[in-house]
């Protein structure tokens, strides 16, 4: 199987923690998002919305949405609950962090990491700060009750959130008003397999 | 089981629908997010995020997340395919409405139908024109080529498109230029159990 990402972002990072921690044997294909190659036609053939990361399988189908892979990967594994309503509250953070998380955290990161943080996109960077400190919040009051997202045990859940909550600083949000965040990070950064993110 | 949800919401609907389609018996809370019913104490206890719509089971256990929720509702139904990879292609097509759809199309639609098109929101409203439309493209792409989202079998997926797509016109898009949509909107009306909207 290839997986076709740009190490610049969370959303690839997920599928790069998760085969490390499962072992799945993989090909990565770099895609470099700044140089518009998931733009070019080629790569909207296989993915028409255009984003990274995405999943090719041998047989050529293709899988797009960082979440969706990470549900494919994990199948089968300790990764995923068995029991129907926990695997509907992994997927709930799943969820929660593509609308109320990404957008103003990974967001953030992008304006002030990758662009510099340049004066035309100040009040952007501004406006995505209360929604991102009210995602952490989110988390923190999870995390006070238990050792990871669902219950105690780690899953995709916890993979899906980690990606852009460890570099959150990068997009300005100080995690040290989280200490449940940051006990949370180091279980994880304790999993058998992690790898850093580059 | 318990659904809190508001009727103006395409994201409720989403479950409206799908209970109504698998005959799922349930009462339906109303919250008036309008009079901020989502953000008081009580709700906010329920469901920290402070958003509709939010599942509540028989022994307190709280779901949010209308995508995850359809996938527990569904579970072991024919509205979910067993194989893995089809079920990937699922959840794909739902992070993909989260993302790329719901953020232009809903919220054009609540700026210009609940709003009333104020002066001041006019600028954002235009701003969230060019991606309803590629997100409505990525699916004409796909609905060109198969009756629903996901091969030929009607599935979450389509219930999760057809929420705030079946009245996208309310936020300006005018779908007649997808002649796809229209037909595959035609199929979901004609289904068993289905409901409009309000």
């Amino acid at each position: 199987m290839k997986i076709y990402g740009d190490s610049l972002s969370g959303n690839c990072y997920k599928l790069k923690l998760a085969c490390s921690i499962l072992q799945i044997e993989h090909e990565w294909v770099h895609v470099d998002i700044l140089a518009g190659e998931t733009q070019n036609e080629d790569f909207r053939r296989k993915n028409p919305n255009g984003k990274v990361p995405m999943l090719e399988l041998e047989n050529g189908e293709c899988l797009s949405e960082s979440n969706a892979i990470l549900n494919y990967l994990a199948a089968g594994s300790a990764l995923l609950p068995t029991d129907p309503f926990q695997y509907a509250r992994v997927l709930q953070w799943q969820f929660f962090e593509q609308y109320s998380h990404e957008p103003f955290i990974a967001v953030a990161r992008f304006i002030a990491r990758y662009l510099g943080l340049p004066e035309d996109r100040k009040a952007e960077y501004e406006a995505k700060q209360p929604g991102g400190h009210k995602a952490l919040k989110v988390m923190e009051t999870q995390l006070l009750e238990s050792d990871y997202l669902v219950d105690n045990s780690f899953s995709i859940a916890d993979i899906a959130l980690y990606a852009y909550t460890h570099v959150a600083n990068e997009g300005g949000f100080d995690l040290n008003s989280y200490p449940a965040i940051l006990a949370w990070m180091e279980r994880i950064v304790a999993q058998p397999g992690y790898c850093a993110m580059e």
